[in-house]
């Protein structure tokens, strides 16, 4: 058995190179990367992925968990051994459900949609990209039906990113966070609005960028297993154990875009580079779900880089980098200012209160996409609807509408946004852990330390890899069930004392 | 047979995205990888080259040429099918006739050679390398004995980086070459040596990448399909038709450092941005040989790039860029200064005419070491000696003699440096066709203009990639056989003038 392990080990050694050298050129593309180079790079990356999922789904590797099937299940549940073969299983029988031919249409199919996405969404040309999303529906709906026995046909889709939740958990989670967060956004909004226009003055790329490090580094980034480079969309990558890169882009005209891209991304690659060493080049190796992930980048975005605590520290710095700007702005007003609660239109420009009723919008209409009971047609106008009435403004335009996230377009309905607010939702039960197991994480806080933070953090979740799922993470790390107790809490504690309610 | 060569093609479309997916991994290996990245990088470049080589050796690939043969045969020599045909054929059978095994033990060697290396230059610590030595040494013979029927022992290896060419040739056109450059360095140095102090002041390193990128890019070098990055070493790599990339090193103290490495590398991504796109992601998708290649960076690097007639063109230019350090310089100083001749102990500083000596010195030591003339052991003192006659100066400690250059310790022995100087020697034949075919050459090149030049080079040898051999090349563009009586005639009018010879 030990043979046939090591000899499935080798394998996916092979599956999660060729996984990182896509990382690697993905991180290139958008980088550093000449135009003339576009079109042999989608190229090379498909032959990458093509290669990665064809030695993958090698009928080797199915009797190769065949055979180590019973062993598997006679070792410790927690070892990485028995893990490993539990999430592999999971992961294969996915990659061999969806036959080949389907996969490639499929691909295919998404990068067609993504060019005519990204011409139409600066036209406001929904019509033009219509057609394409139908088609997206369809195969999303025959992705899906590759997975027969589930309740809701969301359910497959949801599993892929966040395994172990469905359509009837998700919106029952929703449906309880809605009811409490829709009169919190009523109450805040009723009052004064915060004003940000300290934020709004000319701030120099070079300095935001020296700042934001700086407060990575003091977050725990190491830059010798990490770097920043700017993109048009900030993200995190890993290509190893000893390299997370985060990116990051910079409006000169808005402190808050680099610097809380800059928490966010860190935040993700905090995650990875807390994984345990001996999973390096295994499948465990990644964060376990969307939603985990996504706990750690608002945990420290949000719950760290947006608390007054933090701010007690850092905000004298900030000042005397941008002397002129914020020399005579009180902590206070800055600390309202990057808390400023107001609808809008725009997911990602959104404050940490309403974001999540941009959220429950998409969730909701990808279940109705995928029931039948909206038309891809329809969407536009049921956008329209759906945004005057659950945050009272609409757009006035697709662009700034149902045109404006790429998640749809360069991929599939269902399943894609819910981590999101998953997301939210647990980096306040496991901040609440955090700081109920060392109470003096407040105090490290605001002297600019957080050590004790992240090493709970790496021993209760970042450590695990993938090995265990994001139900079983919660538990182990917060002694009970998802909650959205602890995410109410905080922000009712929080913006109760900022709009004074 | 068309069905079998669209097989064929798309087999080594695989390959090729393999490699150029490796060489995006070596790129970024060597510009912006973390320290920590370092292991697994390794790991994933093996996986690459491992998957490339089983992908490119797989015996369908074998049985399609052979089913190909006599089709290739039956089409137009100049084709790109024949050519593709022919090239396909001769780096198969190199492929095939090194049993795997021995590739990956050769392989390891060289890595674990290369670290010692690394370590032991610093140091000149040539003991602690020596063993590593006499292994590549052994392995150079076994690598050379898989192909049986050569002449010398050399000569498989000779034919990989410039095939057509054997140890035979090599030395004879070494033998004439050095005749005749001998007496004219002995010349050159019993006069006055030239003043090169100007070169030699403080000069700021974003100033002088800004004006070598800017040479580059009146050379040709085209921004949307290139950029120019920092390295240890400099290096061209290329993705793609449309990503060639270049990389220089600046000195502060030293002017022509990153000035000529970038337009040398600059050389060779012209060469490569020149091919025709229809051969991009093909195997003729690259330069024929090592010497053709280094021609191309020498002709850019020095036939034009030192010469006088383009710096009274950008010599004001460069003066304006830098008016403290050359405001006071006539040109004249600058352009003896730029070539300066003088013996000296490492090959990548010589100067264009004592190069050539530092080159024949290594490949005489390969056919000495292959032949089992000189051994290993008594390679440091051979050195010497050989300095010490050859150029009049000899080495105080290995770090700067037989330690200095990567080639044999990361490498194979045997056919590592003649290309070098057959680079130099084509350099001069290919430049001196074009002035013929183009007299304009001289007057636009002195209003700083390459057009006719890189348009010539370009129909000429840049846009065949490797459909034909080095030979076919030279014959082609310049209507007779690879000569040196260009080469010498270029250097004798060039330092005669310079020198008052």
């Amino acid at each position: 058995m030990e043979t046939k392990l090591q000899e499935l080990k080798q394998r996916l050694s092979v599956v999660n190179d060729l996984y990182a050298a896509g990382a690697v050129l993905g991180w290139d593309q958008q980088t550093y990367m000449p135009p003339g180079g576009a079109a042999a790079r989608g190229r090379q990356l498909a032959t990458l992925g093509r290669l990665a999922h064809e030695q993958f789904t090698d009928s080797a590797v199915g009797k190769l968990l065949d055979d180590l099937q019973s062993y598997g299940e006679s070792l410790p549940y927690e070892s990485d051994d028995a893990s490993l073969l539990r999430e592999v299983r999971r992961s294969y029988e996915r990659a061999v459900n969806i036959p080949p031919a389907f996969m490639a249409q499929f691909l295919a199919h998404q990068a067609a949609a993504f060019d005519v996405w990204a011409r139409a969404r600066p036209d406001n040309d929904f019509a033009s990209v219509q057609p394409y999303l139908e088609t997206t529906l369809e195969m999303s709906r025959q992705a899906a039906n590759y997975f027969p026995g589930y309740q809701h046909i969301a359910d497959p889709l949801i599993n892929w990113s966040d395994y172990g939740m469905s359509a009837a958990t998700v919106r029952a989670l929703f449906a309880e966070l809605r009811s409490q967060l829709v009169p919190l956004v009523q109450a805040i909004t009723s009052g004064e609005p915060a004003d940000d226009s300290c934020l709004h003055q000319h701030y120099p790329e070079g300095q935001q960028l020296a700042f934001g490090l700086m407060m990575a580094q003091r977050y725990g980034y190491d830059l010798n297993r990490g770097r920043q480079d700017k993109t048009h969309h900030p993200f995190m990558t890993k290509f190893a154990h000893g390299d997370v890169r985060i990116t990051t882009r910079v409006k000169e005209n808005d402190l808050s875009e680099a610097l809380f891209s800059t928490l966010h991304e860190t935040g993700h690659a905090l995650y990875e580079l807390g994984i345990a060493e001996e999973l390096d080049g295994t499948p465990l190796s990644g964060g376990t779900s969307a939603g985990v992930h996504e706990s750690q980048s608002r945990l420290w975005e949000n719950l760290v880089g947006r608390s007054r605590l933090c701010w007690e520290h850092f905000y004298p710095q900030l000042q005397a980098a941008f002397p002129s700007q914020l020399g005579a702005v009180p902590l206070d007003t800055f600390y309202r200012a990057i808390n400023k609660v107001s609808p809008s239109l725009i997911r990602t420009d959104a404050d940490e209160v309403t974001y999540n009723l941009h959220v429950m919008i998409r969730f909701d209409f990808e279940l109705d996409l995928l029931e039948g009971k909206l038309a891809v047609r329809d969407l536009p106008e049921a956008w329209r609807a759906r945004y005057k009435a659950d945050l009272g403004v609409a757009p006035p335009d697709d662009r700034d509408g149902v045109l404006q996230d790429v998640h749809w377009y360069g991929g599939l309905i269902g399943g894609a946004f819910q981590g999101y607010t998953l997301g939210n939702i647990m980096s306040a039960q496991f901040f609440a852990a955090a700081n109920q197991a060392h109470p003096e994480i407040a105090s490290e806080t605001a002297r600019g330390e957080f050590g004790t933070l992240r090493t709970w953090l790496t021993q209760n979740i970042y450590r695990h890899g993938s090995k265990f799922t994001a139900a079983e993470v919660v538990e182990k790390a917060t002694g009970g069930p998802l909650s959205i107790q602890p995410y109410m809490h905080y922000l009712r504690t929080k913006y109760s004392e900022l709009y004074g309610l």
